[in-house]
Protein backbone atom coordinates (compact mmCIF):
# COMPACT_ATOMS: atom_id res chain seq x y z
CA UNK A 1 0.00 0.00 0.00
CA UNK A 2 2.86 2.52 0.91
CA UNK A 3 3.37 2.31 -2.99
CA UNK A 4 0.68 4.55 -3.54
CA UNK A 5 2.41 7.13 -1.25
CA UNK A 6 6.01 5.99 -3.30
CA UNK A 7 4.26 7.31 -6.65
CA UNK A 8 3.03 10.50 -5.17
CA UNK A 9 6.59 11.01 -4.05
CA UNK A 10 7.86 10.06 -7.89
CA UNK A 11 5.35 12.40 -9.22
CA UNK A 12 6.04 15.49 -6.76
CA UNK A 13 9.93 14.83 -6.27
CA UNK A 14 10.73 13.32 -9.82
CA UNK A 15 14.77 13.86 -9.46
CA UNK A 16 14.84 12.05 -5.80
CA UNK A 17 15.68 8.61 -5.28
CA UNK A 18 13.27 6.47 -3.49
CA UNK A 19 14.26 3.74 -1.15
CA UNK A 20 11.53 1.48 -0.44
CA UNK A 21 11.59 -1.37 2.07
CA UNK A 22 8.09 -3.53 1.75
CA UNK A 23 7.39 -5.79 4.59
CA UNK A 24 5.81 -8.55 2.68
CA UNK A 25 6.63 -11.14 5.18
CA UNK A 26 4.32 -9.24 7.77
CA UNK A 27 1.31 -7.95 5.56
CA UNK A 28 -0.88 -6.52 6.73
CA UNK A 29 -0.10 -4.34 9.57
CA UNK A 30 -3.40 -3.69 10.01
CA UNK A 31 -5.02 -6.54 11.94
CA UNK A 32 -1.64 -6.95 14.38
CA UNK A 33 -0.91 -5.63 17.51
CA UNK A 34 0.61 -2.17 18.46
CA UNK A 35 3.90 -4.40 19.69
CA UNK A 36 4.53 -6.47 16.74
CA UNK A 37 3.71 -3.55 14.47
CA UNK A 38 6.59 -1.38 16.58
CA UNK A 39 9.15 -4.11 16.90
CA UNK A 40 9.21 -4.46 12.80
CA UNK A 41 8.54 -0.10 12.02
CA UNK A 42 12.09 -0.36 14.12
CA UNK A 43 14.18 -3.16 12.26
CA UNK A 44 13.29 -1.55 9.23
CA UNK A 45 14.14 2.21 10.47
CA UNK A 46 17.64 0.80 10.87
CA UNK A 47 17.77 -0.75 7.71
CA UNK A 48 17.00 2.65 5.97
CA UNK A 49 20.02 4.39 8.13
CA UNK A 50 22.72 2.14 6.77
CA UNK A 51 21.60 2.79 3.57
CA UNK A 52 22.28 6.51 4.40
CA UNK A 53 19.07 8.11 3.56
CA UNK A 54 18.32 11.60 4.45
CA UNK A 55 14.79 11.75 5.22
CA UNK A 56 12.42 8.31 6.17
CA UNK A 57 8.79 8.63 5.29
CA UNK A 58 6.92 5.78 7.02
CA UNK A 59 4.40 5.51 4.16
CA UNK A 60 1.80 3.26 6.42
CA UNK A 61 -1.13 4.09 8.94
CA UNK A 62 -0.70 1.77 10.62
CA UNK A 63 2.74 1.78 11.59
CA UNK A 64 2.53 5.61 11.47
CA UNK A 65 -0.17 4.95 14.50
CA UNK A 66 1.79 2.63 16.34
CA UNK A 67 5.44 3.33 16.15
CA UNK A 68 5.78 7.17 14.90
CA UNK A 69 7.08 8.39 17.98
CA UNK A 70 8.95 5.42 18.71
CA UNK A 71 11.03 5.87 15.46
CA UNK A 72 11.82 9.26 15.97
CA UNK A 73 13.44 8.28 19.04
CA UNK A 74 15.35 5.30 17.16
CA UNK A 75 16.56 7.59 14.76
CA UNK A 76 17.33 10.83 17.24
CA UNK A 77 17.66 13.06 14.78
CA UNK A 78 19.70 12.11 12.46
CA UNK A 79 17.74 12.79 9.74
CA UNK A 80 13.83 14.15 9.56
CA UNK A 81 11.21 11.35 10.17
CA UNK A 82 7.73 11.85 8.63
CA UNK A 83 4.61 9.72 9.03
CA UNK A 84 1.37 9.51 6.65
CA UNK A 85 -1.15 10.89 9.71
CA UNK A 86 0.61 14.28 10.82
CA UNK A 87 0.24 15.69 6.66
CA UNK A 88 -3.29 14.84 6.73
CA UNK A 89 -4.27 15.95 9.72
CA UNK A 90 -2.72 19.58 9.35
CA UNK A 91 -4.76 19.65 6.21
CA UNK A 92 -8.31 18.53 7.04
CA UNK A 93 -7.38 21.11 10.48
CA UNK A 94 -6.45 24.03 8.44
CA UNK A 95 -9.62 24.15 6.55
CA UNK A 96 -12.78 25.46 8.07
CA UNK A 97 -15.24 24.18 5.45
CA UNK A 98 -14.66 20.03 7.38
CA UNK A 99 -16.52 20.76 10.78
CA UNK A 100 -17.05 17.04 10.92
CA UNK A 101 -14.65 14.49 9.59
CA UNK A 102 -14.54 11.38 9.17
CA UNK A 103 -11.98 8.47 8.92
CA UNK A 104 -11.81 5.26 7.26
CA UNK A 105 -8.31 2.67 7.93
CA UNK A 106 -7.61 -0.53 9.26
CA UNK A 107 -8.94 -1.94 12.75
CA UNK A 108 -5.40 -1.01 14.31
CA UNK A 109 -5.24 2.78 12.47
CA UNK A 110 -8.49 3.25 14.17
CA UNK A 111 -8.17 1.47 17.21
CA UNK A 112 -5.37 3.85 17.90
CA UNK A 113 -7.40 6.85 17.77
CA UNK A 114 -4.78 8.99 16.44
CA UNK A 115 -6.75 10.90 13.81
CA UNK A 116 -9.03 11.78 16.31
CA UNK A 117 -6.53 12.48 19.20
CA UNK A 118 -4.17 14.30 17.02
CA UNK A 119 -7.48 16.54 15.50
CA UNK A 120 -8.65 17.21 18.91
CA UNK A 121 -5.74 18.18 20.47
CA UNK A 122 -5.00 21.22 17.60
CA UNK A 123 -8.43 22.02 16.98
CA UNK A 124 -11.53 21.27 19.83
CA UNK A 125 -14.26 22.80 17.45
CA UNK A 126 -13.72 19.66 15.31
CA UNK A 127 -15.75 16.44 15.13
CA UNK A 128 -14.51 12.91 14.20
CA UNK A 129 -15.60 10.21 13.48
CA UNK A 130 -13.74 6.90 11.98
CA UNK A 131 -14.86 3.46 11.21
CA UNK A 132 -12.56 0.35 10.73
CA UNK A 133 -12.96 -1.23 7.48
CA UNK A 134 -10.69 -4.21 7.32
CA UNK A 135 -12.52 -5.82 3.97
CA UNK A 136 -11.30 -3.11 1.91
CA UNK A 137 -7.58 -4.21 2.11
CA UNK A 138 -8.10 -7.54 0.66
CA UNK A 139 -10.87 -6.59 -1.43
CA UNK A 140 -8.47 -4.21 -3.67
CA UNK A 141 -5.68 -6.42 -3.47
CA UNK A 142 -7.90 -9.59 -4.77
CA UNK A 143 -9.18 -6.86 -7.54
CA UNK A 144 -12.68 -6.37 -6.61
CA UNK A 145 -12.82 -3.13 -7.59
CA UNK A 146 -14.87 -1.14 -9.74
CA UNK A 147 -17.74 -3.05 -10.18
CA UNK A 148 -21.20 -4.05 -8.50
CA UNK A 149 -19.80 -6.51 -5.44
CA UNK A 150 -16.97 -3.69 -4.32
CA UNK A 151 -19.78 -0.63 -4.96
CA UNK A 152 -21.80 -2.74 -2.24
CA UNK A 153 -18.74 -3.30 -0.03
CA UNK A 154 -18.71 0.54 0.02
CA UNK A 155 -21.64 1.43 0.45
CA UNK A 156 -21.87 -0.89 3.52
CA UNK A 157 -19.12 0.46 5.69
CA UNK A 158 -19.98 4.72 4.21
CA UNK A 159 -23.75 3.82 4.89
CA UNK A 160 -22.82 3.22 8.46
CA UNK A 161 -24.05 5.43 11.00
CA UNK A 162 -20.92 6.45 12.03
CA UNK A 163 -20.18 8.45 9.16
CA UNK A 164 -23.30 9.88 9.01
CA UNK A 165 -22.61 14.06 8.28
CA UNK A 166 -18.80 13.88 7.67
CA UNK A 167 -17.82 17.02 5.65
CA UNK A 168 -14.83 15.12 4.19
CA UNK A 169 -13.63 11.82 4.48
CA UNK A 170 -9.93 11.21 5.00
CA UNK A 171 -8.82 7.81 3.44
CA UNK A 172 -6.68 6.38 6.65
CA UNK A 173 -5.10 3.62 4.46
CA UNK A 174 -2.66 3.68 1.64
CA UNK A 175 -4.26 1.08 0.12
CA UNK A 176 -7.43 3.21 0.07
CA UNK A 177 -5.89 5.51 -3.56
CA UNK A 178 -6.83 3.08 -5.44
CA UNK A 179 -10.51 2.95 -5.02
CA UNK A 180 -10.28 7.26 -4.53
CA UNK A 181 -12.78 7.88 -7.46
CA UNK A 182 -15.14 5.06 -6.64
CA UNK A 183 -15.32 6.22 -3.17
CA UNK A 184 -15.87 10.12 -4.57
CA UNK A 185 -18.50 8.70 -6.44
CA UNK A 186 -20.26 6.92 -3.45
CA UNK A 187 -21.14 10.46 -2.22
CA UNK A 188 -22.08 12.06 -5.72
CA UNK A 189 -18.98 13.29 -5.94
CA UNK A 190 -19.81 16.46 -3.04
CA UNK A 191 -17.84 15.18 -0.41
CA UNK A 192 -13.78 15.84 -0.21
CA UNK A 193 -12.92 12.46 -0.11
CA UNK A 194 -8.88 12.90 1.02
CA UNK A 195 -5.93 10.63 -0.03
CA UNK A 196 -3.24 11.57 2.05
CA UNK A 197 -0.65 9.97 -0.38
CA UNK A 198 -0.71 13.67 -1.89
CA UNK A 199 -0.61 15.57 1.09
CA UNK A 200 2.45 13.58 2.14
CA UNK A 201 4.50 14.05 -0.55
CA UNK A 202 4.03 17.93 -0.76
CA UNK A 203 5.05 17.72 2.86
CA UNK A 204 8.15 15.87 1.74
CA UNK A 205 8.95 18.53 -0.54
CA UNK A 206 8.53 21.34 1.92
CA UNK A 207 10.75 19.40 4.38
CA UNK A 208 13.63 19.07 2.33
CA UNK A 209 13.37 22.78 0.80
CA UNK A 210 13.28 23.77 4.83
CA UNK A 211 16.05 21.20 5.97
CA UNK A 212 18.23 22.00 2.10
CA UNK A 213 18.22 18.37 1.24
CA UNK A 214 16.57 18.73 -1.96
CA UNK A 215 18.24 16.95 -4.58
CA UNK A 216 19.63 19.69 -7.15
CA UNK A 217 19.57 17.31 -9.92
CA UNK A 218 17.49 17.28 -12.89
CA UNK A 219 17.51 13.46 -13.71
CA UNK A 220 14.72 11.13 -12.55
CA UNK A 221 17.00 8.73 -10.68
CA UNK A 222 17.25 5.01 -10.37
CA UNK A 223 14.71 4.44 -7.37
CA UNK A 224 15.31 0.77 -5.04
CA UNK A 225 12.76 -1.62 -3.97
CA UNK A 226 13.39 -4.27 -1.60
CA UNK A 227 10.81 -6.88 0.02
CA UNK A 228 11.20 -9.07 3.07
CA UNK A 229 9.40 -12.05 1.11
CA UNK A 230 9.46 -12.14 -2.76
CA UNK A 231 5.83 -13.19 -4.45
CA UNK A 232 4.66 -13.29 -8.09
CA UNK A 233 1.38 -11.85 -6.20
CA UNK A 234 3.32 -9.00 -4.78
CA UNK A 235 4.72 -7.88 -7.84
CA UNK A 236 1.43 -7.84 -9.85
CA UNK A 237 0.24 -5.49 -7.17
CA UNK A 238 3.03 -3.43 -6.87
CA UNK A 239 1.84 -2.20 -10.04
CA UNK A 240 -1.15 -1.69 -9.59
CA UNK A 241 -0.03 0.77 -6.37
CA UNK A 242 3.03 2.51 -7.99
CA UNK A 243 1.74 2.50 -11.92
CA UNK A 244 5.32 2.14 -13.55
CA UNK A 245 7.24 -1.80 -14.05
CA UNK A 246 9.61 -1.83 -10.94
CA UNK A 247 12.54 -4.11 -10.09
CA UNK A 248 11.55 -5.55 -6.59
CA UNK A 249 14.71 -7.64 -4.76
CA UNK A 250 14.07 -9.83 -2.15
CA UNK A 251 15.93 -8.94 1.48
CA UNK A 252 14.85 -10.62 4.18
CA UNK A 253 16.41 -7.90 7.05
CA UNK A 254 14.97 -10.46 9.99
CA UNK A 255 17.07 -13.93 8.97
CA UNK A 256 20.74 -11.25 9.35
CA UNK B 1 -11.87 17.99 -18.86
CA UNK B 2 -8.79 20.39 -19.54
CA UNK B 3 -9.44 20.49 -14.98
CA UNK B 4 -7.88 17.13 -15.14
CA UNK B 5 -4.71 18.83 -16.63
CA UNK B 6 -5.02 21.50 -14.28
CA UNK B 7 -5.25 19.58 -11.16
CA UNK B 8 -2.41 17.82 -12.17
CA UNK B 9 -0.43 21.09 -12.46
CA UNK B 10 -1.69 22.15 -9.16
CA UNK B 11 -0.25 18.81 -7.89
CA UNK B 12 3.26 19.39 -9.41
CA UNK B 13 3.61 23.65 -9.88
CA UNK B 14 1.99 24.24 -6.18
CA UNK B 15 3.02 27.51 -5.94
CA UNK B 16 1.98 28.70 -9.89
CA UNK B 17 -0.94 30.46 -10.38
CA UNK B 18 -3.81 29.18 -12.95
CA UNK B 19 -6.13 30.83 -15.46
CA UNK B 20 -8.37 28.64 -16.46
CA UNK B 21 -10.75 28.92 -19.66
CA UNK B 22 -13.58 26.44 -20.17
CA UNK B 23 -15.29 26.76 -23.32
CA UNK B 24 -18.51 25.16 -22.00
CA UNK B 25 -20.76 27.11 -24.74
CA UNK B 26 -19.37 25.47 -27.61
CA UNK B 27 -18.50 21.44 -25.46
CA UNK B 28 -17.85 19.25 -26.85
CA UNK B 29 -14.81 20.06 -29.27
CA UNK B 30 -14.63 16.08 -29.85
CA UNK B 31 -17.44 16.28 -32.13
CA UNK B 32 -16.32 19.47 -33.71
CA UNK B 33 -15.30 20.02 -37.58
CA UNK B 34 -11.94 21.22 -37.34
CA UNK B 35 -12.40 25.05 -38.52
CA UNK B 36 -14.93 25.48 -35.40
CA UNK B 37 -12.42 24.64 -33.03
CA UNK B 38 -9.65 26.26 -34.51
CA UNK B 39 -11.62 29.49 -34.16
CA UNK B 40 -12.88 28.89 -30.52
CA UNK B 41 -8.57 27.68 -29.64
CA UNK B 42 -7.57 31.28 -30.98
CA UNK B 43 -10.34 33.29 -29.47
CA UNK B 44 -9.58 31.88 -26.07
CA UNK B 45 -6.14 32.43 -26.80
CA UNK B 46 -6.08 35.60 -27.34
CA UNK B 47 -7.86 35.83 -23.75
CA UNK B 48 -5.06 34.34 -21.76
CA UNK B 49 -3.04 36.19 -23.42
CA UNK B 50 -5.07 39.92 -21.95
CA UNK B 51 -4.24 38.27 -19.10
CA UNK B 52 -1.04 38.47 -19.25
CA UNK B 53 -0.01 35.19 -18.43
CA UNK B 54 3.65 33.26 -18.88
CA UNK B 55 2.61 30.20 -20.39
CA UNK B 56 -0.41 28.45 -21.91
CA UNK B 57 -1.06 25.13 -22.02
CA UNK B 58 -3.71 23.71 -24.78
CA UNK B 59 -5.11 21.13 -22.34
CA UNK B 60 -7.83 19.46 -24.87
CA UNK B 61 -6.84 16.56 -27.09
CA UNK B 62 -9.05 17.82 -29.66
CA UNK B 63 -8.01 21.35 -29.53
CA UNK B 64 -4.20 20.37 -29.58
CA UNK B 65 -4.66 18.13 -32.38
CA UNK B 66 -7.00 20.65 -34.31
CA UNK B 67 -5.57 24.32 -33.60
CA UNK B 68 -1.63 23.72 -31.75
CA UNK B 69 0.29 25.24 -34.75
CA UNK B 70 -2.36 27.49 -35.40
CA UNK B 71 -2.22 29.15 -32.02
CA UNK B 72 1.56 28.76 -32.06
CA UNK B 73 1.67 31.44 -34.74
CA UNK B 74 -1.06 33.93 -33.19
CA UNK B 75 0.83 34.23 -30.17
CA UNK B 76 4.42 34.17 -32.06
CA UNK B 77 6.63 33.61 -29.53
CA UNK B 78 5.41 35.69 -26.55
CA UNK B 79 4.70 32.81 -24.33
CA UNK B 80 5.70 29.10 -24.62
CA UNK B 81 2.56 27.19 -26.11
CA UNK B 82 2.35 23.40 -24.51
CA UNK B 83 0.05 20.68 -26.01
CA UNK B 84 -1.16 18.13 -24.54
CA UNK B 85 -0.22 15.59 -27.38
CA UNK B 86 3.65 16.45 -28.01
CA UNK B 87 4.44 15.37 -24.32
CA UNK B 88 2.60 11.76 -24.66
CA UNK B 89 4.09 11.09 -27.51
CA UNK B 90 7.71 12.02 -26.97
CA UNK B 91 6.64 9.74 -23.58
CA UNK B 92 6.10 6.51 -25.33
CA UNK B 93 8.35 6.77 -27.87
CA UNK B 94 11.51 6.80 -25.38
CA UNK B 95 10.02 3.87 -24.18
CA UNK B 96 11.28 0.71 -25.87
CA UNK B 97 9.21 -1.50 -24.27
CA UNK B 98 5.92 0.09 -25.44
CA UNK B 99 6.28 -1.20 -29.23
CA UNK B 100 2.40 -0.96 -29.97
CA UNK B 101 0.68 2.04 -29.06
CA UNK B 102 -2.81 1.76 -28.58
CA UNK B 103 -4.75 5.62 -28.61
CA UNK B 104 -8.52 6.33 -27.24
CA UNK B 105 -9.81 9.48 -27.98
CA UNK B 106 -12.75 11.70 -29.26
CA UNK B 107 -13.30 11.65 -33.10
CA UNK B 108 -12.03 14.30 -33.84
CA UNK B 109 -8.49 13.52 -32.11
CA UNK B 110 -8.49 9.86 -33.82
CA UNK B 111 -10.21 11.53 -37.41
CA UNK B 112 -6.88 14.23 -36.85
CA UNK B 113 -4.54 10.91 -37.07
CA UNK B 114 -2.68 13.86 -34.42
CA UNK B 115 -0.92 10.53 -32.50
CA UNK B 116 0.19 8.43 -35.05
CA UNK B 117 1.59 10.97 -37.50
CA UNK B 118 3.70 12.63 -35.07
CA UNK B 119 4.67 9.42 -32.99
CA UNK B 120 5.62 7.33 -36.44
CA UNK B 121 7.42 11.29 -37.61
CA UNK B 122 10.19 10.37 -34.55
CA UNK B 123 10.17 6.64 -34.70
CA UNK B 124 9.15 4.26 -37.46
CA UNK B 125 9.60 1.34 -35.66
CA UNK B 126 6.80 1.93 -33.29
CA UNK B 127 2.96 0.81 -34.55
CA UNK B 128 0.15 2.91 -33.39
CA UNK B 129 -3.78 1.90 -33.28
CA UNK B 130 -6.25 4.01 -32.63
CA UNK B 131 -9.83 3.89 -31.62
CA UNK B 132 -12.60 6.88 -31.18
CA UNK B 133 -13.90 6.06 -28.24
CA UNK B 134 -16.88 8.68 -28.42
CA UNK B 135 -19.77 7.30 -25.63
CA UNK B 136 -17.11 7.68 -22.90
CA UNK B 137 -17.44 11.42 -22.31
CA UNK B 138 -21.04 11.86 -22.07
CA UNK B 139 -20.83 8.13 -19.78
CA UNK B 140 -18.48 9.82 -17.44
CA UNK B 141 -20.70 13.09 -17.34
CA UNK B 142 -23.72 11.68 -16.41
CA UNK B 143 -22.00 9.51 -13.87
CA UNK B 144 -22.11 6.33 -15.21
CA UNK B 145 -18.55 5.03 -13.85
CA UNK B 146 -17.07 1.85 -11.98
CA UNK B 147 -20.50 0.60 -12.15
CA UNK B 148 -20.91 -2.72 -14.72
CA UNK B 149 -22.93 -0.05 -17.09
CA UNK B 150 -19.59 1.55 -17.79
CA UNK B 151 -17.46 -1.68 -17.32
CA UNK B 152 -19.50 -2.98 -20.01
CA UNK B 153 -19.04 -0.02 -22.10
CA UNK B 154 -15.45 0.00 -21.62
CA UNK B 155 -15.11 -3.15 -22.87
CA UNK B 156 -16.65 -3.30 -25.32
CA UNK B 157 -14.51 -0.54 -26.41
CA UNK B 158 -11.01 -1.57 -25.70
CA UNK B 159 -12.11 -5.32 -26.58
CA UNK B 160 -11.69 -3.81 -29.88
CA UNK B 161 -10.00 -5.67 -33.00
CA UNK B 162 -8.19 -2.00 -33.56
CA UNK B 163 -6.49 -2.31 -30.02
CA UNK B 164 -5.12 -5.75 -30.13
CA UNK B 165 -1.89 -6.73 -29.11
CA UNK B 166 -0.84 -2.89 -27.83
CA UNK B 167 1.76 -2.29 -25.54
CA UNK B 168 0.73 1.10 -23.92
CA UNK B 169 -2.95 2.80 -24.07
CA UNK B 170 -2.64 6.45 -24.13
CA UNK B 171 -6.07 7.97 -22.61
CA UNK B 172 -5.78 10.23 -25.68
CA UNK B 173 -8.69 12.49 -23.97
CA UNK B 174 -8.86 14.63 -20.84
CA UNK B 175 -11.97 12.90 -19.54
CA UNK B 176 -10.75 9.71 -19.16
CA UNK B 177 -8.20 10.30 -16.11
CA UNK B 178 -11.33 10.33 -14.20
CA UNK B 179 -11.94 6.12 -15.68
CA UNK B 180 -8.03 5.31 -15.73
CA UNK B 181 -7.82 2.72 -13.02
CA UNK B 182 -11.10 1.40 -14.20
CA UNK B 183 -9.41 1.11 -17.67
CA UNK B 184 -6.29 -0.12 -16.17
CA UNK B 185 -8.22 -3.13 -14.20
CA UNK B 186 -9.85 -4.31 -17.67
CA UNK B 187 -6.56 -4.76 -18.11
CA UNK B 188 -5.62 -6.20 -15.11
CA UNK B 189 -3.71 -4.10 -14.67
CA UNK B 190 -0.87 -5.32 -17.00
CA UNK B 191 -1.12 -3.21 -20.13
CA UNK B 192 0.49 0.78 -19.25
CA UNK B 193 -2.56 3.06 -19.18
CA UNK B 194 -1.04 6.38 -19.75
CA UNK B 195 -2.64 9.41 -18.16
CA UNK B 196 -0.96 12.26 -20.14
CA UNK B 197 -2.60 15.01 -17.63
CA UNK B 198 0.91 14.07 -15.46
CA UNK B 199 3.53 14.41 -18.55
CA UNK B 200 2.22 17.48 -19.69
CA UNK B 201 2.46 18.98 -15.97
CA UNK B 202 5.83 17.26 -15.65
CA UNK B 203 6.66 19.62 -19.23
CA UNK B 204 4.78 22.66 -17.97
CA UNK B 205 7.77 22.56 -14.91
CA UNK B 206 10.26 21.37 -17.39
CA UNK B 207 9.64 24.57 -19.73
CA UNK B 208 9.09 26.85 -16.95
CA UNK B 209 12.80 25.93 -15.51
CA UNK B 210 14.13 26.35 -18.97
CA UNK B 211 12.42 29.68 -19.50
CA UNK B 212 13.26 30.61 -16.21
CA UNK B 213 9.89 31.48 -15.59
CA UNK B 214 9.23 29.10 -12.58
CA UNK B 215 7.61 31.35 -9.44
CA UNK B 216 9.69 31.56 -6.05
CA UNK B 217 6.91 32.14 -4.09
CA UNK B 218 6.07 29.10 -1.88
CA UNK B 219 2.89 29.99 -1.45
CA UNK B 220 -0.04 28.70 -3.00
CA UNK B 221 -1.71 31.12 -5.49
CA UNK B 222 -5.61 32.02 -6.21
CA UNK B 223 -6.31 30.32 -9.30
CA UNK B 224 -9.00 31.44 -11.53
CA UNK B 225 -11.35 29.88 -13.26
CA UNK B 226 -13.43 30.82 -16.25
CA UNK B 227 -16.38 29.63 -18.71
CA UNK B 228 -18.30 30.92 -21.48
CA UNK B 229 -21.54 29.65 -20.02
CA UNK B 230 -22.16 28.56 -16.27
CA UNK B 231 -25.13 26.20 -15.50
CA UNK B 232 -24.70 24.27 -12.09
CA UNK B 233 -23.84 20.83 -14.01
CA UNK B 234 -20.90 22.64 -15.06
CA UNK B 235 -19.55 23.52 -11.23
CA UNK B 236 -20.05 19.87 -10.57
CA UNK B 237 -18.67 18.11 -13.09
CA UNK B 238 -15.69 20.57 -12.42
CA UNK B 239 -15.45 19.48 -8.52
CA UNK B 240 -15.36 15.98 -10.17
CA UNK B 241 -12.19 16.85 -12.17
CA UNK B 242 -10.09 19.46 -10.61
CA UNK B 243 -10.98 17.68 -6.98
CA UNK B 244 -11.12 20.91 -4.46
CA UNK B 245 -14.25 23.63 -4.84
CA UNK B 246 -13.64 26.25 -7.28
CA UNK B 247 -14.97 29.25 -8.02
CA UNK B 248 -16.25 29.40 -11.64
CA UNK B 249 -16.86 32.98 -13.29
CA UNK B 250 -18.55 33.04 -16.33
CA UNK B 251 -17.18 35.59 -18.94
CA UNK B 252 -19.00 34.60 -22.71
CA UNK B 253 -15.96 36.21 -24.50
CA UNK B 254 -18.14 35.62 -27.61
CA UNK B 255 -20.11 38.74 -26.93
CA UNK B 256 -17.81 41.69 -26.66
Amino acid sequence: GGLTVAAAVKRILPFEKIIYFGDTLHLPYGDKSEAAVQEYSIKIVHFLLSRNVKLILIACNTASAAAYDLVKQQVAGKVPVINVIDPAVAYVVANPRFKTIGIIGTKGTVRSKSYPNKILEISQEKKVQQLAAPLLVPMIEEGFIYDNISNEIIKTYLSNAELEGIDCLILACTHYPIIKNQIRKFFNFKTTVIDASQIVAEKMRQTLMTENLLNTATQQANHEFFVSDYTHFFKTLAEMFFEEEINVVQNNIWQK
